[in-house]
């Protein structure tokens, strides 16, 4: 008999690969890393890590499969994380290697230099690790993990800086794609932003004595520090006792961050652009109920990532909101593979329908996105036997069809159900009434561009989208992969 | 260094103490139980139990402590629990007993009898179970548990009856209270209700071979059964085969189902009396916004509880919905006890507020209720350190003022906020602008009695409020408790 | 594919099935009982329990799986075992139903009685527990395990007497069989054996303010008791503060202790009618030696039971003694089924051929019993394949034809190999050159019986080899048994 | 509570830090790996890995800490360690590091390379490592571990080698020290000793089809292997499918085998030099008893390590051997660190005197080594508390005065009772009638050397002994180590 309550992965999500947090300058910094990794559990939910510094004990550190509330609440664990300085870091597995990823590929990653230690945790993608990491090995390199990441402290090691924050730079301008940097030295914390700033950095400060680094603001929140501001793309801060030192290490570009943060990443109370998460996107629902009305008697979120423009599309609309669609508190994140019929049966663990309510209703679902779009099928399904009269999905982002080589893991391109199909088409194969998406444009204006998409030079990265990388992904390109042709 | 990420225990709300389930007529039953007892887990968290039957391993059982995902999704627990008849039971601790609960007190119950094994998992609580207990062991019963429902086994075992349905009959007419019971004999699966019909049991179909029972109907969706009906107030039902017989051995008593399961306990996507319980609570929000409005920017739910009333008052009042405070979906159990300064940032953890949306705002939180009120005044302190103008609680329950004796743990009265204060003296002690209850009448109409609570013979069990006890709760009466006075 | 490191349990050896240990009048008691049951684990390996009191705490119990230095060393279970009364169980499973053992069978067992609570560990086996049993559940009692002496207990709540100690004499004159019994109340340590004194119980002194019941004298040694006197056979002693009461519950019978305990399940260092067991096994070797020589080159021991008799041989003989087969000292428990190809490879696991010292020797194995001869086959194949020239088996113990009932793991009748072979055939069947066991009268001769077995009235139970029952096994017989016919 | 049963850590002997095992052509190499480590696990307690190569899913790698049977005779272990060709180590923590022991330094040890990956299991201890590792670090190599080996995976990095088994010879040309090695890359199984062969290495036939590199022929039996032969002091073998190639690459130098592995570390059924390992110490027993005779009655080994010499002495004496002490079988390996009173408890959970046996009687101990001398005065306390008329010891190696730097977990010198007391000082604190050391002449002897030692070309390395190093320490000359001046 093989048990079959399982399945909980969002398998039909795009996923953030990383979270990352520092701090620097109170007790127990590990503990308040610890906090701010719970804060971001949702950038990263396969594994945890955390590395602290101490005089007396020097660097520690603890990695571990699952979540930071399992494993980094424990007095066993944190007990040997001692220290005022501290960095950790929450991970997705990257596509395809679920099976094969070791502890030992969990981050931050640590080197010990001949002018002492330093850690890092990185959020994003390089572009070019696999032929950096040719090269280093060439060169004498040891490899422990299939990281990319682990490029960063060999080129670090192989570095004739005498100085680990400019060894940092130098291995920094070495390497090519997406990175948000959190390290730390046994002095020092310090974060970096690639130059054009596809991934997320703040800084904050808690009390008058400590500063936090966090992908997001929520990670302030939890520890109680008060926002300061983002770093900015292409900057490095570097700090010390009370000091912040900002520097500018890389040739300048244009700012490209990424979009999808602002559509499902980011959690809805973070603050990008002094505007909450959650406002921007009520306001694609908004957009959207203005570009492809319809008439209905219930909006329902496919939750918990729809909610927010569910609510926008009500409040623009004046059809009513509605519950249509309950979530399971309880899932969690199991290791049981589970076998093809319960794959097929994973929606039903996680989320039911409301049934007495849906009955006889033409409904309206806003999703967040469509990737493979098997979850919508599934879900359509639900509500067709749940008894409702119509189905219309509103997608609160444009079609997905171009994959994120910056730090996000998304299926090869012929898995997009957007990439081989046109909208009706994709909505004969879920199976509903109506589909339709939020133009690039009305996504723009709901992320603050009035003005909508810059086509000459758009605000964000939105290559997932629209098939323009601002970053060449030279790694792939030579393994074979076509951009999109040129118009 | 202790870490203090912990206590995701929502401290401050009334628990139901118990959810059961059981199958017969399916292969590897134990799946099905597994399933349903995931779908009922927000009834009890802290251990749960399965019992299998198979003809050529006899009767099996698992009990554990931690969630049904972590503990009954496991290969080597499942094969242990072979056969095509389970039932299960997820419970809470009882009130001030949660470091004494041993793996002995996790249900179902079983007992070996002179004409074969019976297993029985109960909902709800005995009145007189004390008084029980002490006959009982004076007659030479051994208890193996601290749990009140043992009782029902060993009176089973007194039993002269022959056949053991007749055996529970007996023993259930001696034990006074409320209880939802699921058992199974090797051949049998049987389902009761008390007289007053206190806890919800419901019937189910599993294709055309198969029947379940369950606490609510959430755990009928799950498994993909249909809902056939509920067993009634004071109903036996004992199924075998594909026969339901049905019998009524007690004696005849007004219906007083829980209103806090309307309230709190059971899942919105759950059915009572053919409406979903979503909308008994969205409706309480339009009773509570015609009751005690208010000017205000913006309506906020207390996640998550306090969401389908936060829709309603939003619709019946205009002001607009918004999610202004976000929870942690990342939240789970976790067994560390907390310390005092860490119970005090608990709140955090889980709850963060959207402050870039709530900053200048005048905001209503729509709570589901109000017990010590220590919840509440964190609450307001987080609103009020992001900037709102002003707070405005609103809940969607009277004020709870009595403790509940039939299966909800609810703290000791006086440390009922509502069994001290008044309205008012509420409201200043956790600082809000205004506080306003539900009327017990509105609550009535909301859950469909459109006259309101008929004095006489009110409809549901509503003691929480009222402090009229349907059942004398008499082990609490000897040990001292005094009910209200008659008026 | 499938690890094949695996069955270190000595399948063809009998096996005690317990021991028990007790201890009054010293603080945190469970850690002397914790130190007496690891001295006592070669008497069960399987699990095992403790159960403390403490005023404060009431009665607390700990039952686990596994080794008592793998358990019973943790702080977080030890600091559960509060109080300066204890008592403790290490126990085998008993033959056939390893599977089905759960947790709820390891004793100490616990009943809760209208005058208060009381603990029992129970070594030996109750020759009428089935049809207590039946009587038993008959009358209302719940039985929690599938252990025959929870009967005990179940007696114990039955009686009329107002005392626990009475409640004891009035349970233990019902049951039939063997047993020495450590059992508590919240101020007394009792022990009690059996009228014929089947299993060993020593009363020991911790200094001049606590005292301790064990099953063997290393028990004592271990916590630096000092040895006072073995409890009698039909001996009840009560002890509470520095008073130890003895009564005679039982009609007085003829002592009839279990003379495998010489021979085998007493560790070598304990202590038995003033004669080290060590000692009793050499002269096993000297009279061995005297009734069945050989020559040859090497005496060498089955490690590591052989060991005394083997050097007890050479003594005698003069043929010089040699580790001729070397254990593996890490050698542990561990719960993987074998396959029956890792089954055939089992003794290579454990026992290592010395094969340089062996080549081209006649060889002397001494051990100290056979039972389904499979083992003794695959030694000797070891020892041939090593290259000796010749191999003579002495055993130190007669063949072993009958099943033991008094609380020892024996095979059926029908799979013991003396029950259906001649020596001779025995030799043959197992391949060696001789195979010569020790007389009945040599062995009481060894055990310090100078005139060897008192046919009329022997002074030990020697049932195993002569299949004479001192207790009639009534369950056994109700079950068919068939007794040895009278001469 | 504290508990206090605990510490079975033989404190108070020398630790051999390391044995290594390989196998080459066999269906899950990886079982064949577990069985000899399990044979090996003597050499080394604390942790083992295993890493093997499998085409499909290339090298993987499980390291535990824990015995081999507790954590590779798991089917989910096992399972991850496909394929026909691995390799694996046990390993001590080295002294004073206990605590800081992380799971990565656990060999073998992996290299991921251009021209494929190699890993590689240690046995040895290497004395240029500290300056290696500075050069390394400084050019670039990241270490991952705290452990010397790693020096040698960096340094093959650091080849220019085209060919993995030509890189291996590169590095280990580069290493000062002892190493025993066994490497493997995709296809090859290397085995290599230094010029001085001072740890063991055996080659071993398993059918006719398949390799096997051992520490010792133990490891060679338990999987049925055939000894070939040893693997000689400076040789390195290279077996791809049947073909076993065999180079020189170091300059030669003269054999010294570490004399120790004949008194203490290797198992007594391995055979080194054509006898047994039991056989020569049951020599040392004989030549002790020439050496240095006393009457007495009983002759008596601490166990488990001192009975072949007590046995030898017995023989050549003539005094009756006895187990005076008998050895709890069941202690294990706890990680509870025990408190002060309890270490000094901690002879009594391992060892008990068989006190009837003992008392009155004139007692000559065995034992096979003093190193700090504490356990031989717990020993002699409990000897003579149980009444032993006189205690005298005689020890099967010379006076360990000096530390070992090859390989062996030695005290510092300070610490070396022998180093700072001569033989009668070390009686008298000791406190016994008499004691007596083997000579290094008498020991020599007894290993073989009918002349004893060639104090011009001492045959074994017996620098522990003699403070005559074969290879300089130049590590430990850097940190201050004073050699024995020259005479």
């Amino acid at each position: 008999m093989r048990p079959f309550l399982s399945t909980p992965f969002d398998d039909d999500k795009l996923k953030e690969e990383c979270g990352v947090f520092g701090v620097i300058g109170v007790t127990d910094a590990a503990n308040f890393v610890a906090l701010g990794l719970h804060a971001l559990q949702h950038r990263g939910q396969e594994a945890g890590g955390i590395v602290s510094y101490h005089p007396d004990s020097g660097f520690n550190s603890a990695r571990r499969f699952g979540y930071v509330r399992d494993n980094f609440t424990k007095a066993d664990v944190m007990e040997t994380l001692p220290g005022s300085l501290a960095i950790g870091h929450v991970r997705y597995s990257t596509a395809g290697s679920k099976g094969a990823t070791a502890i030992r590929d969990v981050q931050p990653f640590f080197g010990e230099f001949s002018m002492g230690g330093c850690a890092i945790a990185h959020n994003g993608n390089l572009t070019n690790a696999a032929a950096l990491r040719k090269e280093l090995i060439e060169r004498g390199s040891i490899f422990q993990s299939s990281s990319d990441s682990e490029c960063i402290i060999h080129l670090m090691a192989r570095s004739i800086q005498k100085n680990l924050s400019e060894r940092i730079k130098d291995a920094l301008r070495r390497v090519e794609g997406a990175f948000s940097v959190v390290a730390m030295t046994r002095t020092k914390l310090i974060g970096v932003r690639d130059a054009h700033g596809v991934r997320p950095l703040v800084l904050g400060r808690i009390s008058d004595h400590g500063w936090a680094l966090s992908s997001e603001t929520c990670g302030l929140d939890i520890i109680g520090a008060e926002f300061v501001r983002e770093i900015e793309p292409g900057e490095m801060v570097v700090i010390e006792g009370n000091k912040v030192e900002s520097t500018r290490p890389f040739t300048p570009a244009p700012s490209r961050f990424c979009i999808f943060e602002q559509v499902y990443f980011s959690r809805p109370d973070s603050i990008l652009g002094g505007r909450s998460v959650y406002e921007t996107r009520r306001q694609i629902g908004v957009e959207l109920a203005k570009e492809s009305p319809v008439e209905a008697d219930l909006v329902c979120p496919v939750p918990d990532s729809g909610t927010p423009a569910a609510i926008g599309f009500s409040q623009e609309s004046g059809i009513p909101y509605a519950m249509g669609i309950i979530r399971n508190q309880y899932m969690g994140r199991t290791f049981i593979e589970p076998t093809e019929s319960i794959r097929n049966m994973g929606v039903r663990l996680k989320l039911n329908v409301n049934r007495a309510l849906i009955k006889g209703k033409r409904v309206i679902l806003v999703d967040d996105s469509v990737v493979r779009g098997t979850t919508s099928r599934k879900i359509k399904d639900m509500i067709l036997e749940a008894g409702a009269a119509e189905v219309h999905f509103r997608i609160a982002s444009p079609p997905t069809a171009w994959p994120c080589f910056y730090g996000v893991d998304t299926p090869e391109r012929a898995k997009l159900l957007a990439a081989t199909m046109s909208e009706d088409e994709m909505r004969d194969w879920i199976g509903v009434d109506s589909l339709k998406f939020i133009s690039l444009d009305g996504l723009y204006r709901a992320a603050g561009e009035a003005a909508g998409r810059d086509a000459k030079a758009p605000k964000f990265c939105d290559a997932c989208f629209s098939g323009e990388y601002p970053i060449p992904p030279s790694d792939k390109l030579a393994e074979g992969f076509e951009m999109k042709a040129a118009e």
